[in-house]
Parts: C-alpha cells; structure tokens; sequence
C-alpha cells in the first residue's frame, strides 16, 4: 500500500507534505496533554493546501511512537497514498468532510469524556457560558449513530453542522468531531469543546444553569472571531 | 502601536516594568499546572509600583510561548503602552479594576471548571470550609452578566467586591476574577477560588454541607490574614 | 525463597523471562500515566511463552522504585521460582487466571476509580458508547465478593468472564481485573475499562444514555477485532 | 526563634533530624503529585526517634521551595527547637498527637476534595471497598469542628481515632488529618483516605454500594496488617 512521495505528489505539493506531518504528528500531543485521548482512541487530520490530499495518523498507534514520518498522507476518498502504515480507521469520516467542506483545513476526532457523555445521551450542550458563545456561537449539536466503515459517519458530521456556527459535533453514543481552518484550529475546537462540555455538565449537576440572550451570543460570537488574538 | 520603553516610562520604572513582566509571565505557569486555564483561556496582569501603569498577558498567544518580552505594558485606561503584541481582550477589565481600587496590586481572570460552573448557576459558593474562611473571609460573590468591549465587566467586578472580604468574584454566565496586593496573591485567590468551588460543589453533590458559625468565620479570617505564613 | 534462572529455567525460557520483566516493568508506568493506581495499588503480569510460569509485580513496591530485576516469577500455582522480592499478594489470582484461561497472556489488576465505583454497587457497564462496543463487545460484567488468600478471587474472574466478550471483569466491593493475550493487551483494556466506566458513569449523572441496539454492539465488536490497527 | 542545632540537641539526635528533615521534604513531593494540595495547604512532620521532638513544614512555604534545611525543628509543645523559618500554622495539632499517641511517629494534613467534602457534611466514610477495609479496617470517622490556635485540633483528633482502627480522621468542615507509625506510612494513609474517599463518592452519586460484612472487614484487615508488602 506504499508508495514514494516523489511518484505520488508533485515536489511543491512534497514541501506542504513534510510541513503539515510535522504539525499534525505534534498537535497529537495537545490531545494528550487535555486529557481528550486514551490510549490510542483520537486522531488529528489536515488538509494539504494545492492539493487533494490530507495528513492522517496511522491506525492503533501510541501517541508515544508518532513521528512526522509515521503520519500517513490519504487522498479525498481517503486511500493511502504516501506512508508505511494503514491511516486511522477514521479516515472514510475525516476524507467525506474534506470532500465537502473546502473551508475545512483540520478535523479532530476524540472520544474526551464530558462531551461522549453528553453524545451516549444523544443532548446538544447548550450555550450558557460566554466562552461557549465565543468559540462555539451557540449550542454544540448532535449528530446521528452511525456505524464505522462506510460514509454514514462523514455525512452526519456534515449534515449536522450545517446551519451551526459550532466547529464541534457530537456523534451519538460515539465522541466529538471538531473541524477548523487548519489543524491547530480543530484542535483548539476539540480542547474548547471538552472544556465547556465538562463546565455545562458540573453545573447542571446542582441546578439549572441560567440562559445567555441569544443576542448576547451572537454579540459575543461575533466579536470573538473578529477582535481577539494577534491580528 | 508598539513604542520603546525608555520614551514611555522612566528609567526608574523600567526596572520595576522588567522584574513584573518576568513574574506575571512565570505566574500564568501556575494557572497552567493548577488547571485553571485551557488553551489561552485565562490571564494575570500586575501593577507597576509607582507608575499608572500595569502588565498584562498579550490576547490568544499560549501559554507556552510566554516569554517576559511578550509581556505587554498598558495605562490605567487599558491603552497599549510597550509591547509587540495586541493586549488580553480582558485588559479593559483590569484596567478598571486599577483605576477603582487603589489597593489592587494584581488581577487575574480564568474560566476554572468549578467557578465557572457556580457562575453559570449565578450562585454564590457559600462558606463552609476552614480553608474558605481563611482566605475569602465568607461566601465567594456572583457579580452581573456584563458583555465585553466597554466597562461593564470592569464595573461589575469592582461593585460586586465591594462590601465582601472576597478577593474573588463569580462573573455569571462567565468565569472567576480575583484580586491581590501583588500579581502572586491574586493567583493564590484563583488557585484557591478552584479548590473550594470543587470541594464544596463535591461535598454538595450528597446532601447539605454543614454551615460554619459567623463569628467562626470572622475568627478564623482575622487569623489567617494576620498569622500564617512568615512575618 | 530465592533461586537462581539457570536452575530453575532452561536457559532458552531464561531469554523470554528476561525480555517479560522488562515488558512487564515498564508496563506498570502505564498504569500511573493514566491514573489507575494509588501508591502500590495495581499490578501486571505476564505468561513466559513456552513454560509455565508467568512473572508478575512484587509486593508493596512502589511504582518509582520497579525495576526488571525486581519483577518475580511463579509457577502457576503461584510459587515463587525466581525473584528477590515476596510476590504481588494478588498472585494467587493471576495464577488462577493462567491456569484455567491458556489463552491469556497477560492479567492486569486495579482499583480504578471508576470501574470500582460500579463494582462497589456491583452494577455491570452498560454497552453505550462505540468505544466500549470495540473493546469489550457489550457489558463490563460483574463478579463475586470474594477475599483475598485462597482461589475465591481468581475463579470468581473465569467464572464471570465465561459467557462474555469482555476481557473486563469488576470484581464487587473490590476493582477489576483485566486479561489479554499478552500484558499489553491486558493493560489497555485495563486503561479503557476505566475510560468508559467514568464516561458512562457521567453520562448517567444527568439521564439515561441511549442504548446501542445488539446487531450494532456486534458489528461494532468483529470490526474492531478484525479490522483496527496495523495488521 | 532560631537556635543552632548543636546547642539544642545531642549530636546522635541531630543524625536523625537530619535524616527526617530529608525524607520528610520529600514525602512532601507525595502530596502533590497524588493532588491532595494546593498552594501551600497540607504539611507533613514528623517524630524524632529518641527524643521528644518532631520535624515539620515550615508555614505558608511553597512546594517547590522546599528543602530540607527549610523543614524546622518543635519540641511537645509545639514550640521552635530549630529552623529559621516559623513552623506551620497546624503545628499544635501536630504536637498534641505525638503526646498523646506515643506509637504515632508521622502525621499528615491535607484538605484534599473528596475528603473534605465528606468533612464538610460530617459524614464518616463507609467500608464499602477491600482496599478500605485493607488500610482502614472500618469507617473513616468525622471530629468535631474545632478552630485553630490551640488544643481543639489536637484533642479532637485523638479523641476521634480512639476506638477506631483507622489512621485518617475527617475534621468537621476543614479536611483530613492521618497517623502512622513514620511520615511515609501517614503519607500513605492521606493519599489511600483519598482515593477511597474519591471512589466511594462517586459509587454513591448512582446509588448506594453494597455492605462488606464486618467478619470480612475485619479478616480484610488482619490480613492487610500482617502479610502485605516485603517481610
């Protein structure tokens, strides 16, 4: 299933190649260092810019063994075009949203615990923190169960994210997906998600927490995408 | 909107500007190791000794790539004075706080999970712990929902924290503000803002923790603000 | 109760012996990086192919402290045939395990919070998240009560996992205990036992998780077996 | 309130104070690395053999700064022997347990969550975990609230673990003090107190564990006593 970058990829496209291995293959560790993963259950994907390609980790292994060498290079049906080991098995979901989403540069997939655990009970997070209408524009849906190995998974990340501001989905009885402009993005999604997903669960656990207007949301949601950070 | 340092302030207090850059940038490390704080979620800002001036952690850059040059320097209205970055997008918060309470050596703001998720509820965290005694001096307050961009989150803080011994406010919907004669004690107030707000959220979870007496309350603050530690 | 490999084992064993203490050794790290163990609470044993004898943690020792040379080998009665340090007091158990499942390579046990919460009620883990639909191929069972210092323990295990897929069992009142086909096998389904138990465990603190119908658990299951990984 | 060793005690003491300040700054690590501290509220001391002095943390000193030169020197009384820093603010309970219970060479305090949040409903812990019946051959008892400054601690302490065979004591609204025969073995008993606090909390939260009957609780802790570990 091997075969060498030269043959597959032009040799600009091998330059963005060798970069986003190396940012995906570290981005993993932000994964580990939220807690999102255990063992070897979540993967950081990117899309290669100028070409239909993405980056994905290989399948089962430990984030421990990740080397940007071991990080596999798919094309948009998901088939492996360039590395030594089979890509995640979650690649069919992450190659349907590249396929479909051309804004999209980076997909995370996790099973962190707080947001699985609003997922097993099939219940969007609601929006009631201003960090949430910040990130996230509202509340966080939920997408279908879906089985693995086919496309189901891609299309019910896709059809559920369409008509949210949310970078973030729960698939039902599953974990999250998040997406983003480009990998870091997605996992700045994927780190948000679980945080609120966790903060809305511990305050719900003694009561009802109070509601945001939704125009204070959009308010909120609008001035963070625009004005925050180093611009 | 960056000016070299020795047009803006004296040399005397540049001195006093670098030694505070190099401990507010040290301090976020403690909201990281506490886990207060996710992504770049959460800042300290600490007031130049003799000067209408404060420092503060520059908007979205991580925590670790904080070095003390990233620091950056504001006037008591929340203007950029030295530094290569755009200030927190909190900077007009902790600026109002300096301009209102002269005694305010350093501000820090986080979502930390517990707090947040009192704030959520719009409930104050009531004081039933010794540890809560000693350093809030009775409940931890809830201040109003305020948007960002102008004073309100400011105002909020300032008229809530007024009339309690708490160096932390609850904003609702929001996160956790705390206040300290130096940058290091307003970090202790959200290390320990955390701690209670877990602890007495846990103990709450079975039944009704017992109530601790006022007058118990007030002998144990007495002591613990004027005997612990070294002297 | 000390004596020397060569004596005890052909020097072809002696190899494999060696090459399993550290295996087994550093496994144990594992168990702290994820949380499982509480000072010495949690062990790692490991069959030597081709002999019977399996080499398992000594006792009371502390994880900083393990080296190679101190990880002990039994007999599958659970005698001690090499080693300086008395063995694991949960030996008996694992011994049990080898001699009744020749399958099993590798026996894991700890008091995992989670997983032991459940088995302090002596519920089983519903099926209802796709990774535990994987790993476990439905419920994590429930075994006896049993003390410790006789065979109670380790026939309580087979008795239970007899009829299951789950390489997971809670013991009541106590924790779990996890089997493999190799010790590294076993100290996954050791780390995911946990993540599912504290996942479900939240997501049944505010409702009822969805189930996942049976056909599905049963797809979910062969696929992952089959399919995940590198092959 | 500084004294020079010498002067204060033999010279064959002053071995065995040094040794203690090192193991006791060390086991201090402990407390932070199992989470049962924050900022500077938990202390470890320590019983001089063959003299009527203990070691402990000096007060309100951080951590990290901790070095065995900074661990000071208390009579019985609690008074300062040796050390140039004041002794922490829970030394008089500390000095009431060594002279009350002369088999008691290490006491621990910490506030740790789950503890304290059994602590801050009065509650007792019940044996419903092998592991608990094991370290603490019955129920964590609860003291009285008793506020700092003289004896109440103490006393409340002592007269709790009489009648109990358990070495962690939960005091009322305040956190856990825990005994044991060196610091090491007290240290050990806090970060156990914890971790069944923690597990049989959460067992709760879904509905009630299942009794241990008392015959096996106690056959549990016999065994625990007298055969664990290394011999």
């Amino acid at each position: 299933m091997t075969s060498s970058v030269s043959s597959s990829v032009t040799s600009s496209v091998a330059g963005a190649v060798a970069a986003l291995r190396e940012s995906v293959c570290r981005l993993h560790a932000e994964l580990v260092r939220y807690g999102l993963v255990a063992w070897t259950a979540g993967n950081v994907s990117g899309r290669v810019p100028g070409a239909d390609l993405f980056v994905i980790k290989p399948s089962g292994v430990s984030y421990d063994d990740l080397s940007p060498e071991s990080i596999v290079v798919c094309d948009l049906d998901g088939a492996l075009v360039d590395g030594e080991l089979a890509p995640s098995s979650d690649t069919a979901a992450h190659a349907y949203v590249y396929r479909h989403l051309p804004q999209v540069g980076g997909v995370v997939h996790t099973h962190s615990t707080y947001a699985s655990a609003w997922a097993a009970r099939g219940e969007a997070i609601p929006c009631v923190l201003t960090a949430m209408a910040d990130e996230f524009g509202g509340p966080i849906p939920v997408g279908p169960f879906a089985l693995i190995g086919n496309d189901d998974i891609g299309r019910g990340i896709v059809a559920t994210l369409d008509g949210h501001r949310s970078p973030a989905v729960l698939m039902r009885n599953h974990g999250v997906f998040t997406i983003g402009a480009d990998p870091r993005a997605a996992v700045k999604a994927a780190v948000m998600c679980e945080d609120v997903a966790r903060t809305v669960h511990v305050a719900r656990q003694l009561g009802e927490p109070l509601p945001i207007a939704p125009a204070d949301i959009d308010r909120l949601y609008d001035r963070y995408q625009n004005v925050y950070g180093q611009h």
